[in-house]
């Protein structure tokens, strides 16, 4: 059977993968597609060098736009970085009749919306499994795998970076910037690592899962955003005491109310799996109403992983090609015009339990006094941690776990801990979640 | 739009859950399949009881036939248990043009190639989600999540029932026998609970696996199928003293000389995520090339879990109903023309390391006559555990972990090493794989 010809826009570390994978794989890749998949055209920055890596079996261009209006290409597969020329792209390539398969999670978590429309009008699929979790199929899961359900909450270890250093930072009892520094020696951050160490990369993609989750149209901009930069090995090491792990996690929950979306170091216990996923890999953990809990887990970046998700989605639609566009998949799992506002939830409208470490005197009635106004905020304390203060020392750490509550309240109850004379320094605030 | 009309057969546990779930979640699952899903015919054994549960909205007949017989009827969901009758049902709702889901291993596992020909033929669906693992979609998965990879290997814990009792037998350190009656009385096991603690469940899930994840016709004759009825406690003690859990696995891997399709009890490090799946959990880990290792886990069984796979295939079928045959996902990911023959290798051909435990007498020179004998067979040792005799006994318990090798090799070994005066009884021999 005839093949089916892709056009590649990017060659870097996932198009690289893209190219070696497909070629790798290509006669059992074929055997499943129904027919061949063949890359007929590469844009790269540099031509000479591509020349090197990927041969003379496809016309290599510096001109991504050549790709998109390339006569021959049915899917477009854009793998650049950024996402102003990943749009432009994408929005042509589309406009022009051509699937588009992408990587690209910010673009998606910006313009998706208006990417969605365009390929609906246009009767052309967009695939971007690639986009979130890397290699696991989260995506086709949540979409496919789940329509049965009522999704009620995703909690995702969504950022292979963040995750590398806070399990580094907790077996070595090392700082964040130290970690960091080695993270970025290994490969697994980048020169400028604030995307991922702030949490954007995982707003992104936690962005679309609760778009897909909710069947609600999608909101970056209202997503909360805290990232890893900022947290002390110390509260690791606590956590660990009473038997947490912090991860940075990606929350998608719905309720009555409106929907949470939140990225935030997060307190898990330590018997969860999501738990214990370690290194740079993700894990997704979805609770669902008929189906109850279920976890996906792999690697959550690098090269052919991610090759992995964009070649799936190029079979998937090589599949679907010749069917008609409202028999496939909708790109966001609800049919387009089924689409519900929900309100995301301000932070402080949002629920969780809650770690809090305060340096506090050594001296009577001191914890007595914090838990009163605990109590006057209808906040209940889970457990208490109290360091022996060192001799010499006249304060110590105390350390307060809280029952869920509404982050607005756990502010209140800190803005007047604050006032203590006894308390000193800030509150340290961390959220926490049992994920059952 | 008009409502796609289903037609159920069975109204057990999976039967009345997909009636639950898709009466309750209905808005949410049309707002995805873009049409409403309709039961328009019941098949159950007792019309009367039936009748209270499933109210008037719906006909009950209690002849399966009817149903498959339906005019009105686009898909017929079966979900009785056994093979022969599923089976003639199956095939005559196929040949009268109607697609089929089923939660049926064992049908699938011995008449699948029968099955998925004549659908081709028809050019209707088979969907299967529900047979393997339950809730879990792994069956998307590997079919087209994972796409773009060779596989190299599965290993699941697939059946939820075995899973229970070792977890119970660990926790407790209770022999499988008195855990297996707590499991009836918590309706975890059937009164008869021969096809799950013999393996023979997870053999069905393990064979569908194979099938899927390397292109190859059914063949569950050819499966190695050990249970865990005859599994004794104590080495359940030792494993875990040396670092390992024991899980029955049901594990597909393709070798170059063809592919290894074995159910059996198995030592896996305690570190592996899949080593944590506790309780009635399944979870399948998929060892494939590109994307490296992928996991996913939640409930193999139950009445809404089941159900959650049984209409996530109803609103595939319901997607894809009007579009073309050769663009729908192939049944056993594969194109049907594209399914290669490889043998299934006989048990004494693969490959794993082992866990043996031998009663030795006390007295110098035991060790290194068995020692001599592994060497004799190119067999290395990776552990020794040596139990300190009770006193007043002149035996004791010896443990070995050996490093991968044919079982061929391990099962000469083992025979000679029950000729040496100073072992007694029989040895006991578990597999042990690393899934790294």
């Amino acid at each position: 059977m005839q093949a089916i010809k892709a056009g590649l826009i990017g060659f870097g570390t996932v198009g690289s993968g893209v190219f070696r994978v497909l070629r790798r794989n290509l006669e059992e890749i074929s055997r499943r597609a129904g027919r061949p998949i063949e890359i007929s055209i590469v844009a790269v920055r540099r031509v000479d060098v591509a020349h090197r890596q990927i041969g003379t079996t496809c016309h290599i261009t510096d001109d991504a736009f050549e790709v998109v209006r390339h006569p021959e290409v049915e899917i477009v597969i854009e793998l650049i970085g950024g996402h102003e020329q990943a749009y432009q792209l994408a929005l042509e390539a589309i406009n022009n009749g051509k699937h588009l398969v992408t990587a690209n999670k910010a673009m998606l978590a910006i313009y998706g919306d208006e990417i969605f429309r365009a390929a609906q009008s246009q009767g052309v699929m967009v695939g971007f499994e690639a986009a979130v979790a890397g290699g696991i199929p989260i995506i086709k899961a949540l979409r496919e795998g789940l329509s049965a359900n009522h999704i009620e909450w995703v909690a995702g270890i969504i950022n292979g970076t963040t995750n590398f250093i806070l399990s580094k930072m907790r077996d070595k009892g090392l700082p964040f910037a130290e970690v960091l520094k080695e993270a970025q020696r290994l490969g697994y951050a980048e020169t400028d690592p604030t995307f991922d160490v702030e949490g954007v990369d995982a707003a992104h993609k936690a962005t679309l899962i609760a778009s897909i989750a909710f069947g609600i149209p999608i909101n970056f901009a209202a997503a909360y955003v805290e990232g890893i930069s900022s947290l002390d090995a110390i509260d690791i090491n606590y956590a660990e005491q009473l038997g947490y792990r912090i991860k940075l996690l990606g929350i998608a929950r719905k309720k009555k109310n409106g929907v949470e979306l939140r990225v935030h170091p997060t307190l898990i216990p330590e018997k969860r799996l999501l738990a214990n996923v370690e290194g740079a890999m993700n894990a997704v953990l979805v609770k669902a109403d008929a189906v109850g809990p279920t976890l996906y887990y792999g690697m959550g970046a690098g090269s052919e992983p991610t090759a992995s998700a964009v070649i799936a989605d190029m079979v998937d639609v090589t599949r679907m090609a010749t069917a008609d566009p409202e028999n496939r998949v909708p790109h966001l799992a609800f049919q387009p015009d089924q689409l519900h506002e929900l309100p995301i939830l301000p932070i402080g409208e949002c629920e969780s339990a809650y770690y809090l470490r305060l340096c506090v005197a050594d001296q009577p009635g001191v914890l007595a006094s914090i838990a009163q106004i605990f109590a006057a905020q209808y906040i209940s304390i889970g457990a208490v941690l109290q360091r022996e203060p060192h001799s010499g020392e006249n304060e110590t750490d105390l350390v307060l776990l809280t029952h869920t509550c509404k982050e607005a309240s756990v502010d209140s109850a800190i803005a007047e801990i604050g006032q203590l004379q006894s308390v000193r320094g800030k509150v340290v605030r961390l959220r926490m979640e049992d994920l059952s």
